[in-house]
């Protein structure tokens, strides 16, 4: 399998991301990579490492992290971005991975290489950590403004990508209201709760934002504000919590060396919030696969998402996804 | 000043609110309090307590906290929410204060007591604790659906409140947002930015989720969906940590031993994220004062909510937010 990766993308472009990219063709044997982006930089990052799996594709053009997302896509036809994205429109790759310009990265993947037919909206999708592992979160900011048929395709996706990437037999899907009980909710997601009821997806009803932390749920279903707002918040507080924690612990002498004992089973509840564990949040309902790896990523976080696109593309994700979809027209 | 609280409704009741009633009265001189629920049991556990500064009210229904809320106003006309709604309403009392079912709180105060003329909707504004004290929250979850001008109006109340009973001198009011430029969100939050700009508050912009647990900004308006999910997820994210930190904590000996050390530090953290500590959320835009205490609320929470009310009546937070409304339909 065929993998481009945006080697300019993210705070840590491009050095972290080609690391990345030797530590995947390290760990899986079958994959071949397409590092795509300014092809002098990539050459003197790699010289210590060869293989006959990679193909250095050049792009001259960088889009920034505070671009216009449309505007950047439309305009930088040589940019990393677009190139890449190019190379899954072609065939010449089966996934694209990226670090950089979430916006644009959302705006290219419509623009450029396009939806899987019957989706009317794809979404980003990260896996949110909870205490028994990881719920996905979906959509996670794609689309601030839904309709409910847009909610049943999440939960479809979302299902399909739980099952055939995290290995969970019969996803729970959730969706996220303000209340537990039907009828429950706004406009939204009353609707998108009948539509979710009279599907053929292990829907488990309405969950409220206090229990996603408890991981009650696989997938949690939500607009992509609400998801955005989800997402950010989770990482706000956990961030929040742990500077505090901090402060307190090195507040004295005695705390410092209390706090030492305390160390490893604070850092397992750290890597536990650590969204770098899960490689990156991928785009769902686009023909091909994309994922959007954290800006933050070092050479380990992009290792792990391309590992995920390899995972992906071994389970037929995408396949999944059609066939949700035809069998829900069917019925609907 | 005259404060009617609800002695039937929250998980301690009555015994809490009861004696929280007489801490208050302790606490305030020129308070009066009308106790209003089952007048004998009302008695029997103020036996030990005299003043002439309590009235008991009897009413002898109680609204569950499971109970459909509109149903429960419009047929318990004899519950303690209703009949201490009514005091507020005939001018027996200026603020009412209720640990109950909040959908009946917040059903009641509109279709018993009614809105303050110029503010269309009401809205639930809990302080949400920031690493430097605490924000406003509006609306927390009383309207799933709003629309631009709602948001402009929490701003205000927000604002009216966070100066008068918190002392800000010029609140900072922030829009919850996806994204921090003008021109991002969806379509409510887009036009409720331009009228939040053009206001005479102190707008300071979006916020994203991330950033709410810094302490950035003084009231965060946002539609009650979203707001539920901020109050909610916060609630569950710290939960959910510190049960982790606990688990760690007494996974062995030296840990527990380490961790007795940190206690007070801890306790700092978790005593910053508790709500108690500020009462309750006041139900702003409703003649007169309402607050929502703390479904579990000990004496001291609804003693403090009890002061809370004293500040608002002190502060004249429905003048304040009657005044912004003109200022602005002026304008407008």
């Amino acid at each position: 399998m065929r993998i481009a990766v945006d080697a300019m993308g993210g705070d840590n472009a491009p050095l972290e991301v080609v690391k990345g990219c030797a530590g995947a063709l390290d760990r899986e044997q079958r994959l071949e990579l397409i590092i795509v982006g300014k092809e002098e930089i990539i050459r003197d990052i790699l010289q210590g490492y060869h293989s006959e799996r990679i193909t250095i594709q050049n792009a001259t053009e960088v889009i920034g992290g505070d671009e216009a997302p449309v505007e950047a896509i439309k305009k930088k036809k040589a940019s990393s971005m677009v190139v890449g994205m190019q190379q899954v429109k072609s065939g010449q790759a089966d996934a694209f991975i990226s670090a950089g310009n979430t916006g644009a990265l959302l705006a290219g993947a419509l623009l450029r290489i396009g939806r899987i037919k019957g989706i009317d909206r794809p979404a980003l999708a990260p896996i949110l950590p909870t205490v028994n592992g990881g719920a996905m979160l979906i959509d996670a900011g794609a689309n601030a403004e839904c309709k409910p048929v847009n909610l049943l395709q999440f939960g479809m996706m979302g299902s399909a990508y739980m099952k055939g990437v995290m290995g969970v037999e019969n996803p729970r899907v959730a969706l996220v209201n303000i209340g537990t009980e039907e009828g429950k909710g706004n406009a939204l997601t009353k609707e998108a709760y009948r539509l979710l009821e009279k599907s053929a997806l292990n829907f488990i009803g309405n969950i409220e934002a206090r229990g996603i932390p408890e991981g009650v749920a696989d997938v949690l279903v939500c607009d992509g504000f609400v998801g955005n707002v989800i997402l950010k918040l989770t990482e706000g507080l956990a961030m929040s919590l742990f500077a505090q924690l901090k402060r307190e612990f090195t507040s004295n002498t005695a705390a410092k060396i209390a706090a030492s004992v305390l160390r490893p089973g604070l850092r397992r509840i750290r890597d536990r919030l650590d969204y770098k564990q899960y490689g990156g949040a991928p785009l769902l309902g686009i023909k091909g696969g994309c994922i959007k790896a954290h800006g933050s990523s070092d050479a380990l976080a992009i290792e792990n998402a391309i590992m995920q696109a390899v995972s992906f593309i071994d389970n037929n994700v995408e396949q999944s996804i059609t066939e949700n979809i035809q069998l829900e027209e069917k019925d609907g």
